[in-house]
């Protein structure tokens, strides 16, 4: 995540990432005592892929902290020493979390009382997609809304003799998509988690956890309305500021976003055939497009009711978090002045959508165990 | 180091520092050819203590790689993983340094091929007067100018019943200081090293090395005029703020550095009384105070050239420097504007002393073996 402050920060607004994370909290738990409970390293060395920097940062190594001392305490074993690598791209705001790590201590201190001394928290800069760790030195891995980012946008996008957008005026797969498109896209997903588990398997110890959550589908088909309308509804707005003459038809067809949403089936192959890890367990959750919603905050299970509260209020919850998370990447291709205007087309965009259509995210929760 | 940016920060102003290491090089060297011919850890975990965020910050990790690939090359034994722990107060800049990281990589592989692969280097925030690393975790530590800073300014600088100031309008010791001002600077830097070597030790491998370079002295009496007279004269220049009602005095006793130059006697008998490390070489170089001046540059050993060639210029190379390191504690202390005022002063005072005075720091190199 690129350092930026203010308003449209990721910082600020990180609340579904959030609920993510305390959605896979159950399986994080089982993992580590799983692990905990047949292994007692004097340190454990546990990793968290694409940490961030934001409220959610910490929160992930103060619940791996906590199961931790649990374990122990329920095996009346003495707590290990724990270090953590929290991993992001060079250029994430590492400053921020540095500086709120004194305060994070003390609150360790006060909360496991004095004996809890051996927790060294660092900063590992680097791509996931890279080497990050020295051979067979980790013991749990974690990552949360970090590998449904792909190391490049997909190659082959474009035609290859002619040279033209095969994914005219789309930034993400859409249903009416070319073969050619969802090839390149699945293929790029293929080559990143695979390396990814590879690169993974050789920093891990043998019998080490690791425990993913990512966006991803339930269905075969890659197109899936749920993940991948959100960014259709983002495209739309950029070929209407198109239409307007406000952004070059060539800018917009050069920009598609490195993402994917893999399917449960893809998951277990990709898994299988790279072979250094046995799935442990798969679980699939939905999370409201709006973060602040609850699953029983205006989503209701019957069916008339199935669209959420107030769409305009909503609209702009779901606009906040992904300018969030898409606005470094917009920023850089298309430029700064854009931005307000594209967001607010998109903001009305989402509000027409979740006043018809029912707004849920699929999340995937991988646990597995290197063999 | 705070992070700042501009013309007065650290980062652009560290060519003292940077002769340290350079001076120290060769002790460094023989150190870790020493560590790496006894012994052959598939990953060898280093840390640079208080590394700072400017250009020298991965020149010592460049000459620490280069080390331990030409020792491995000698003894035709394949290199070792090598994982890097640069640590510095959660205040350091660690952004910068970290993206400054790829290029760096892409650079070793140029220099050393494609098979030097495992360096992971990784960011550790906190005081190195607290345990910041696993136990036994370490094979080398590093720490150029950091040790000479105190954990805080030593208490009893002020009179344990009438509370005046001991130090009165000075802010580091002097030839005329008291001796409670004495005893407390001596006893606070007693405490740090042994509590510096104590938790080192706990962090270290049996055999593990260690390379500490900081200001000191040669003689036995803690006022020495190298280390000391460049904040004697700091204190002047204060004092004459306070004189002309620019400082209000009370500010000025209140100020004291958290700094003491060591002599060999001290750090000597230090180690011996801490117990973890055996002295292995102890190493004393002198430079200029003007970081831009080599030895054969303006100061020769003909004692009527002892003094600079161009003090108006030394002066304000010696105030940049001084400068880069005291400005955060001096802001801190006395707020933004009295700065620039301050330093010209500072500026004038260190060029009449540079035009009748030899000015030289006296530099002490440690080498410990952890036992």
């Amino acid at each position: 995540m690129i350092a930026r402050e203010g308003e449209t920060s990721y910082a600020n607004n990180s609340s579904l990432q959030k609920t993510a994370i305390w959605k896979a909290k159950p399986i994080i738990k089982d993992s580590i005592q799983d692990l905990y409970s047949t292994s007692f390293p004097p340190c454990v060395a546990i990793a968290d892929l694409g940490c961030s920097s934001g409220p959610n940062t910490l929160l992930v190594v103060s619940e791996i902290i906590n199961t931790i001392n649990n374990t122990c305490r329920r095996l009346s074993r003495p707590s290990p020493e724990v270090q953590v690598f929290l991993n992001d791209l060079p250029g994430n705001d590492f400053n921020t979390i540095f500086r709120s790590l004194p305060a994070f201590y003390d609150k360790l201190k006060r909360e496991k009382g004095p004996e809890f001394k051996g927790y060294f928290i660092v900063g590992t800069p680097g791509s996931f997609y890279e080497r990050l760790f020295p051979t067979t030195s980790l013991y749990f891995v974690h990552s949360s809304y970090g590998v449904h980012w792909l190391s490049q946008v997909p190659p082959g996008l474009d035609d290859s003799e002619t040279g033209v957008a095969l994914n005219k005026g789309n930034i993400y797969i859409v249903e009416s998509s070319p073969p050619n498109v969802l090839n390149a896209y699945k293929e790029q997903f293929q080559r990143d988690f695979s390396l990814f588990l590879k690169l993974r398997s050789q920093e891990m110890v043998p019998g080490g956890r690791m425990v993913l959550t990512v966006m991803g589908r339930t269905c075969i088909d890659p197109w899936n309305k749920e993940n991948c309308t959100t960014w259709e509804l983002l495209s739309m707005s950029l070929s209407d500021m198109v239409l307007e003459g406000l952004i070059e038809e060539a800018k917009l067809d050069s920009f598609n976003l490195p993402y994917y949403t893999p399917s449960t089936h893809e998951i277990k192959d990709l898994i299988q055939m790279e072979g250094s890890f046995k799935l442990d367990r798969m679980e699939i959750f939905k999370l409201s497009w709006d973060p602040t919603l609850t699953e029983d905050d205006g989503i209701n299970k019957n069916k008339d009711q199935l669209l959420v509260y107030d769409k305009f209020k909503s609209a702009q919850n779901v606009t906040k978090m992904i300018r969030a998370v898409a606005e470094p990447m917009i920023l850089n291709h298309f430029g700064e002045e854009m931005l307000d205007d594209l967001f607010q087309r998109y903001m009305e965009k989402v509000a027409e959508y979740l006043g018809r259509e029912e707004s849920k995210y699929v999340n995937l929760v991988v646990s597995m165990i290197k063999e």
